[in-house]
């Protein structure tokens, strides 16, 4: 079966978002280094535009629009960045949004959404079905529905990251990258293998949701009950349609990490980096660091998914 | 009377740490800009090795030791940014190092200095003589003395974070530089003057230490005691000899901001732009932010002089 995506989509994906996206800096640290016993190159999308990834593929999707879908708007579900990346992109290109968020998304995230001028509908994530609701909604207004994850536009929007970071410092041994629906590793491990065949490309999930690591050992997409974990982006219930192709052809395993690893993660980004991850941000950094994956003498790309986290949060997590 | 440093020096330090002291990050954020009416350019010296502009000072002057010096060893008196970096320095070109330390200095940064192979020394702040303490080690070892501001050398190595940043960005109306004891802004006044005469180069001071104010409206050095403010890269009681000078001649204006004002500014530099400032970092950013200076419509050049802060620390600011 061919998969949605392959490497000259994100080559187009790449010159649209080019000049509208920020190209994300690849920072190293020599502690970290040392503690890894590698090298590591992070790929910062927390310094992305709107604080994550998402802005790739939410922006490589929009620009994609007839004018027909521009005039009628976009709407979305997200458990916060897919939100603010659809609304920015929105606001840039002229496009009317509404978007479905789970009513405990991190404050800084709601409000961050609204001020890019988009309408929030908010939605329990214990007990609502935020697809059903996004679909109502697109349904009664026209609008086009862009998932967070599983639509050929978004994933290669966001293997433009990967696409960057191997342009910028070359061959990779592994490239560790946080997996929730499936979105950014399925983008990245298109944009990685084809540049680099023998690149081994792992998925970091949190322990408490790791449906695709499921989901990859039997052979099938399994679903699981919304995870509770700190990681709000990778609290995905299951990959998708589109997504797991991908992950079963060019990932090459995926490993997990926990809450405390991901507090730990934050806390050295902080600390030695001088940098602000999310939760979520931390999953490859704490399996480069933590020992989740054997990385000895490797070079490694760590790909930090977003810098989103509610500063009373942080600080929670710091202290 | 002539000046301690000229651009010619700074050039020089200039060539020195080419390859050793990272080139920092010039970071820019939309909604800074939108929040200050102007287009600011942050020199993110946060991201400088050791974390602080301290470095290019410290290893400026160590690379110009002789023989004989380099064998002896270096010792040094600082709050701690500038024993890091001329632990740092000092470890990179083989040269033995003691520094005097307070002993209230950020855990982080007595860590790290040890850290670097440097032998520890600490005092009193508010009690202790800390330039007596170091000259008596200076000369029970034949160690030379490197102060932390007040030498030519550590003056042309901090103006290299300006020229850097006017290089990237060109002309500027303001440049925005906190200041402790003079070293940073005095070389970064000389680089900015002579690369654009007509550039305003302003000094930022916590409120509670405002010395270098009084003693540039009073036509000589004005010693207070050591300011308590969470500055701690401010707390100096006076500026230099040769600080002095520049600053009379060079430096436009010397503005105040309050230690919650510092809060303010480390609190948007997590939040917005994803990045950990020490509160000493937030002074130009705090002016710049907050209208301590009138900059409006204006390309202003904000230097954030380190990152350096405990993350206990830094968890009760964001809380």
């Amino acid at each position: 079966m061919s998969l949605a995506i392959n490497f000259d989509d994100i080559q187009l994906a790449a010159q649209r978002i080019k000049g509208v996206a920020n190209r994300t800096p690849v920072l190293t640290s020599r502690t970290a280094n040392g503690q890894a016993g590698a090298e590591l190159f992070f790929k910062c999308e927390n310094y992305q535009r709107m604080g994550a990834f998402k802005f790739r593929g939410a922006y490589n999707a929009l620009a994609q629009f007839t004018p027909e879908q521009r005039k009628a708007g976009v709407c979305a579900f997200s458990s916060g960045n897919h939100a603010q990346g659809i609304a920015l992109s929105a606001q840039l290109l002229g496009i009317p949004a509404a978007i479905v968020m789970p009513l405990d998304s991190p404050a800084i995230k709601l409000a961050a959404t609204r001020g890019y001028g988009a309408e929030v509908i908010t939605y329990d994530r214990y007990k609502d079905d935020r697809e059903a609701l996004a679909k109502q909604l697109s349904q009664e207004r026209g609008m086009t529905l862009i998932p967070p994850y599983d639509h050929a536009h978004v994933m290669a929007g966001q293997g433009t990251a990967a696409l960057e970071l191997l342009e910028e410092v070359g061959q990779l041994d592994t490239l560790l990258v946080c997996l929730g629906g499936g979105g950014l590793i399925s983008g990245c491990a298109v944009a990685a293998k084809h540049l680099n065949p023998k690149i081994r490309v792992i998925g970091v999930e949190p322990v408490a949701g790791n449906d695709a690591q499921q989901s990859k050992r039997a052979g099938k997409i399994i679903k699981i009950n919304t995870p509770k974990t700190i990681a709000d982006g990778a609290q995905t219930q299951f990959v998708g349609q589109l997504t797991f192709p991908v992950i079963q052809e060019l990932v090459d395993d995926i490993v997990t990490v926990s809450d405390a690893q991901l507090i730990e993660a934050m806390r050295f980004a902080a600390g030695r980096m001088k940098m602000v991850i999310e939760p979520t941000g931390g999953l490859a950094m704490a399996a480069a660091m933590q020992g989740a994956v054997d990385v000895k003498g490797q070079r490694v790309g760590v790909i930090i998914s977003g810098g989103n986290v509610d500063i009373a949060q942080l600080a929670k997590y710091l202290a």
